[in-house]
């Protein structure tokens, strides 16, 4: 037994766990300039298989961290989906073709498909270039939260201690302390810090048991390129076309294909790949389905749960599978875990900065486990209808292709997590909804082209609003060849300008660091030249947009009627960091984003 | 003196420089399989300065490499073009803004302004992940090209003698001689293989004197970051924006800034950057120009030559700045170099693969020479009419604005590289021209987007045609929901099968190496399955494509209208590995094609 003291350190977030939850708050940390580390206990990360779906909202995250570029070079994209149902012959036909993703205001309207190992690549390499990455395999063995409140209401102090474990280290040197600030606990369904934080995962499993396997078909369905959702008489199938020519299929089990006898509990055994193939060979017929190999496969239980609360003091979190459990039918698992730590990860930065009150944190759990809820709600909704018989003439009661279609549709704005919608908060303010009716306040802001005025390259409104941890203030200055309104938008920047304006006050000696200033203006760039705005609206001369289309007229345009603002009047609107309106004002109402900022800002 | 024997090698081609045109042919070559090397004197490559326009159909070439995407990512976009002329009041004045790119179809409709150093970087790292380089420091000393004919006309004999001296190697083991197939001089203005060639370079010197700088600006002018004409009282000015908040001015000399009145010669140490930019500032009076930092900058003459031929024997090629010069102000140089070896990479490999006939290389000199001269010919009027003296009260015979602009327009599509028209030749057959009125034969691919029927998903048909070496044969099959069009199509399909007709006799075993096949029905999706097409025409499912919009009416549609094809007659397509339309031919008459392959091709 070795005498060496442990090392011991300091970190200001301390990420357990590099799946896609995990990698997603070290990377963004990392890019904002947070002192982070990120551990995981496999010696390597997943090769094949595991999640693999990323929704249309997820891609715009993707892209507001540049990284969507790589993810659409490398992934497949689904653009359909088909509908198959029992025919008259004891086989199946097509009944319906629709599109993949239902979401209307999608800025990719697909969905990607790409395994984990990939996707993780892509956080991993990106995270490279600024020299982060994973430690592994390190595992933690302890922790310890302080209860001392003080202690916890200071966000410069260290209040949580955990024990790593070094895993390859020789014994008696394995072992390392570290003293962090904040601890996300990113380390997937059987979570750790969950269990030591001892929370409760609420819910339940089902009794639908699906079997997964991943190939590269030989078959003459033609289908085979589309998401396919399959009622036969045999069981419920799903395919789901990824990457190369590869597809996943998702197979309904019967409790007798995987149910120990003995003991009722169904064991992974007594199936693998090839009887799992079998099985789907019968749904699919008259059409074949055959493959020389198989990629991946697993066989799970629908488990519906999530965590009752998300965090401990707002200093130790979890995200991602530690706190949500789902079907993975819905492609939704990889996507909450991802979209949970692109919420939590400003806000630590924020904190850690000392730009915001700690209280900021405690809108994760509020904004996320509604969201996690409201997954499993629909969820049980979906696994039922997709696990349930079909309709047939023998079974009248059994799911019609027309219920299942409507749930895939009216489910589809919530599944693509286009409509995630973050509810009134300290952070969302919908009192001026009504300035902009369409940028909704609590959602991710609605895509739309612009030309920039001095250059006249047109520019998706979401490339200007990157993550970058700065809050974005979208100034819609209507039409300034208007004096009137000339008058109001030097006005509006003079309130910019003004030591007790939210500008000055939390923006300090350098308030482009806090915020992105961006003029919109509503009128014909023909009319305009950047330099007409008042400089606290144009820091850089890339700042200044107008309302329409670029030279050869093939985009933008229309933007103001888009977004419900009136042409003249303009509007001010603030975005959070994560690219979600946080609150509108007019613009001769600024002093309202005063006491927005001032709700959880410090001067 | 050492006396160690040269080391000796062969090499199938031998690349000599290693700026944009030989990178160009390298890296083409490279990624074709060929065996290819390249030289370069210089032991580094450019960092600042020197050529920095893309215009469109180069990023369209770009993109066929799968390049366009970094030069995208790090070049500045030109969407406007500003103009300026003198005004009353002894400045000047915005007397008009137009589309920079004034070519209706261009894909990317915009130049991209990066510097040489970056965009040589982007073939460098491609190349280094197939495992290519450029050798550096190493020159040519001496060249001797067989006269045996026969030996010249054995596209497997290494005819050409190229001793190379390596700078950085010990003397006595510096030197090498290498026996190779082919040579490409793509060594500059004042290239050692056109002089050791003997070949002429044809044209004269202009009287137009040109000082560069790429400066930083602080400016209150508002165009700064379009391309700017400026004529003023004092001389002509061009901006060009670069990438970054870099601008490059041209700045119109005259004589007694930089002749030496001793020599009546152009002395470049008469005047620097800061007396180039003293210049500059009086002709953006009243708008202040000033900078803290200059990046590059260079004084120059215009001349407007190009070489008496392009080749010798079809053995050596020179291609570039090598082959033709003129002024930079069109935005030409970079790109009609890297053109030339664009033209001239694949007929190479398919010469050196011994698939076509050894005369196929004569096209390239036919096709790039009286490109080069249409060149010098634009740029002659283009430099005379922007070195003229401003149209104004006083000098009444000066260029207006409105020729100018005129001239601007009128070129746009010759500048923009989208206009090229290669004449007709053993690849270039316009016979059946009238079958696809606007896919003009001799021109590059329209681009336009189809729907992949396997999935749905739209692609842009220019990605479906990446340079790759191979022949694209695009089968527009029609409406197959019609009966008599199947049994075309039927027909169509079995001349392809047939052991005579041009896949199979040309294509060997594997005719996939040789030509890429896509059909191109003209129906919606929903009445179509990839399945519905003869094998033949779908060698992968990805292979068939119809004429529809995506699945949410963003993109697509109305393909055939565009191509000027008949709905219900189709056509089949033949376009060359560098993407230009070689001939069409009817369903029904694919043995035109057989006869048009005969021509070059071998069984």
């Amino acid at each position: 037994m070795s005498t060496t003291p442990a090392a011991e350190s300091n970190v200001d977030v301390l990420v357990i766990g590099a799946g896609p939850a995990g990698l997603m708050a070290a990377h963004a940390l990392a890019k904002f300039g947070v002192n982070v580390r990120i551990i995981d206990q496999r010696p390597a990360k997943v090769a094949a298989g595991q999640a693999d779906g990323i929704q249309p909202r997820t891609v715009e995250v993707f892209q507001s961290y540049g990284l969507a570029e790589r993810l659409l070079r490398e992934g497949n994209q689904l653009h359909t989906a088909a509908f198959y149902n029992p025919n008259s012959s004891g086989g199946i036909e097509c009944t319906g073709r629709a599109r993949d993703v239902s979401a209307d205001t999608a800025r990719y309207p697909y969905e990607v498909t790409l395994h984990q190992g990939a996707i993780e690549n892509i956080f991993l390499d990106s995270m490279a270039t600024i020299g982060a990455k994973v430690e592994r395999p390190v595992t933690p063995i302890s922790m310890h939260i302080s209860e001392n409140s003080s202690e916890l209401a200071d966000p410069t102090k260290s209040p949580v201690r955990v024990v790593l474990k070094h895993l390859d280290a020789p014994e008696g040197q394995d072992t390392e302390i570290v003293n962090a600030k904040f601890v996300i606990g990113a380390d997937g369904a059987h979570s750790w810090v969950r269990k030591t934080l001892n929370i409760t995962l609420d819910g339940e499993q089902t009794n639908y048991i699906w079997g997964v396997i991943d190939i590269l078909p030989t078959t003459d369905f033609p289908d085979v390129r589309n998401r396919c959702a399959i009622h036969s008489n045999n069981g419920s199938l799903m395919i789901i076309p990824r990457e190369g020519d590869l597809i996943r299929l998702y197979i309904q089990l019967t409790d007798t294909d995987v149910v120990d006898p003995n003991t009722g509990r169904v064991d992974k055994d007594r199936m693998g790949p090839e009887e799992l193939l079998q099985v789907a060979k019968k749904s699919f017929h008259p059409y074949t389905m055959d493959t020389d190999a198989f990629d991946w496969w697993t066989i799970y239980v629908i488990g519906q749960r999530v965590a009752s609360k998300f965090s401990v003091h707002d200093r130790v979190f979890i995200a991602g599978d530690a706190c949500h459990t789902h079907s993975p039918k819905a492609g939704q698992g990889m996507n909450a875990s991802m979209n949970d730590t692109h919420n939590l990860a400003w806000k630590l930065a924020h904190v850690l900065r000392g730009w915001t009150d700690i209280s900021l944190l405690k809108t994760y759990e509020f904004e996320r486990r509604k969201y996690a809820q409201d997954l499993i709600d629909f969820d049980k909704k979906f696994s039922a209808l997709f696990s349930g018989k079909p309709h047939t003439e023998e079974n009248q009661d059994g799911v019609s292709h027309h219920q299942f279609l409507e749930a895939f549709q009216t489910f589809g704005l919530f599944t693509s997590g286009i409509g995630v919608h973050y509810a009134p908060s300290t952070i969302v303010n919908t009192t001026h909804q009504s300035y902009a009716s369409n940028l909704i306040i609590g959602q991710r802001v609605l895509p739309h082209v612009f030309v920039r005025v001095a250059d006249g390259r047109p520019f998706e409104i979401q490339d200007l609003l990157p993550s970058d941890a700065r809050f974005k203030i979208l100034v819609f200055a209507g039409d300034i060849t208007q004096e009137s309104q000339v008058a109001r938008v030097k006005e509006c920047a003079a309130h910019f300008d003004k030591p007790e304006g939210f500008f000055r006050k939390y923006g300090g000696k350098n308030p482009e660091k806090v915020f992105d200033v961006l003029a919109i203006c509503s009128q014909q760039k023909d009319t305009l030249s950047y330099t007409d705005l008042p400089e606290v609206f144009r820091a850089h001369w890339s700042k200044v947009l107008t309302d329409d289309q670029d030279m050869f007229k093939r985009t933008g345009g229309d933007g103001y009627k888009t977004y419900g603002i009136d042409l003249l009047q303009g509007v001010v609107a603030v975005v959070r960091p994560d690219g979600y309106v946080s609150m509108l004002a007019p613009l001769d109402g600024v002093q309202d984003i005063d006491q927005y900022f001032s709700g959880f800002m410090r001067a």
